[in-house]
């Protein structure tokens, strides 16, 4: 399973092993949307023109809207993964806190203290965490930051999968003088993670910094389009946050028939514990379903949101040869 | 002017100063392709999965062979100038020598030496020169790269706009235990700077420095499939190699009328030097077309080419009205 414990979406690897194509295959490992944000679905975007900076500072300012945040404290960024790896370079004295299973980019952007080395760090806490789901209160995450403030270093949110949460983001307590950094995605909850779009909340003097890494450019003439369109539709946004928590559910009860108890807060994607992961895993893989393993954990498997009926009546029924078998 | 001076497509910033919408401007102020590879027109991405890592490496492999560079030297980064962002994190050690006129990013991506510190500098040498459009030989560049490995420096050449001079390039001189790096931009002899895709040749192991700066997926999906089926389109290539020259010349001839001689080898741009360039960049701003000043310079404006021979008739036009009111 080596080649998909790092990220999900790893279709190519799981054709290389398990056969078929990749239209053949149900990719659960991901915790993107599966019903996208209809904006993009037939538009042709016109790529002549080197993208309009007057045009990225307007969606700045939309999508600072949609995060409650002050637009002076938002900048666009070619996807949260390098919103976060740009943040490694920006904030390189800072050794990474050591935190519970998360999302795997952080050790590679960010270094790690020598051995037994006492001093501030950068923490990333990830709200809710993926890929267990837990969902903090915003008084635990401002508490985290007061003790990161207390010791010299920062807190970095990754708020990649809040959208989905009403109330939970603390985007809005990004100012100069505190050392508090939001990143959020918006491939995921939209749905179209190939855009490559992300944003990152900071004070402005480390935003500067941040920007300076990133260029002129940082985004396509497309991510610029659609991510004005998409935060200024409410309407979906709001239908969104009704739909998903519904798909979880439907995905949920499937699991349970099966001893599969999902657990988190987060409704793009359920993580399952249980001693028979890695079979569950081979045996799903086997019937074209990729789920997400994770590395020194192998009791755990992480599922997306099936797309459709149909794509849920597939899981269930590989699930069913899977309890029958195993 | 000073809005004009650090890049060309301003067109917001012009609208905003001249009066009209964007879509009334003729743009000449930057050097992309008026002409753009055609396979984009009608194309509709898919952006709904991430970005697949096998499709990276397969363009990666392609655009090696355009650029006839060993693939294992070449990384895909979301624009040139991006490429020269993370280049100037990766080698923060070494100071930028100075040069002659040119690109803008170069002093903001690297560091300036402390004044009057002698020691290894890293040297950007823009082939063709961007805006003078001054070409060099193979030989001579090899001569530079001599003269920075002597010092203990790295040598950049910055081939954004080389694909118009085919056998210009010193991509395939890029190995392990040289201090030559390559860079080269997609949007420029393609016509599609909205799409953000340019690559990176350089040694393996800092090669591998800047793949951790731009992360796991460094390009949209868009960027990989168009990027993937133009540098394979050898037919379309060889032809705009053919014509933008002839655009160029036709430029040229309708510049010369009015006394302005263009300078320099690149077809993708013209550059003009005369006492009159302040009034000139006016007149034709007046006229809503955009051409390109340069701060600190105040004799030369650079041309783009006119996308038809309606836009070449306009330029005709107010170039005729500024000599006879100048």
């Amino acid at each position: 399973m080596s080649a998909f414990v790092a990220h999900g979406g790893r279709l190519s690897a799981a054709c290389a092993r398990y056969g078929g194509t990749p239209e053949d295959w149900l990719d659960l490992s991901t915790g993107i949307n599966p019903e996208p944000w209809p904006g993009a679905q037939n538009y042709v975007p016109d790529w002549r023109a080197l993208p309009d900076p007057a045009a990225l500072t307007r969606l700045e300012a939309v999508a600072a809207s949609h995060f409650g945040a002050d637009p002076a404290t938002c900048a666009a960024v070619p996807g949260s993964e390098a919103g976060l790896r740009a943040l490694g370079e920006v904030l390189r004295q800072f050794p990474l806190a050591p935190g519970p299973l998360t999302y795997s980019t952080y050790a590679k952007a960010f270094g790690s203290a020598p051995n037994g080395a006492l001093g501030p760090t950068v923490r990333v806490l990830t709200n809710p965490n993926n890929p267990d789901g837990t969902l903090q209160t915003r008084a635990e995450v401002l508490a985290a930051l007061d003790w990161q403030e207390a010791e010299g270093g920062w807190l970095i949110v990754d708020e990649a999968f809040a959208d989905a949460h009403q109330g939970a983001s603390v985007a809005g307590k990004v100012r100069e003088g505190r050392r508090l950094i939001v990143t959020r995605s918006f491939g995921k909850f939209f749905g179209l993670a190939g855009l490559r779009l992300g944003f990152v909340l900071a004070p402005p003097a480390l935003l500067s910094a941040l920007r300076r890494l990133h260029g002129d450019w940082p985004l396509s003439s497309a991510a610029i389009d659609l991510g004005l369109a998409a935060y200024a539709d409410t309407d979906w946004i709001g239908q969104a946050r009704q739909s998903l928590p519904r798909r979880a559910q439907r995905l949920d009860t499937r699991l349970a028939r099966h001893g599969l108890v999902a657990q988190g807060a987060s409704p793009l994607f359920r993580l399952v514990s249980t001693d028979r992961a890695p079979s569950l895993f081979e045996a799903l893989a086997r019937a074209h379903i990729l789920t997400r393993p994770f590395e020194g954990h192998p009791k755990l498997l992480r599922f997306g949101l099936p797309d459709s009926d149909h794509a849920l009546a597939r899981l269930e029924a590989a699930l069913t040869r899977w309890s029958r078998d195993g």
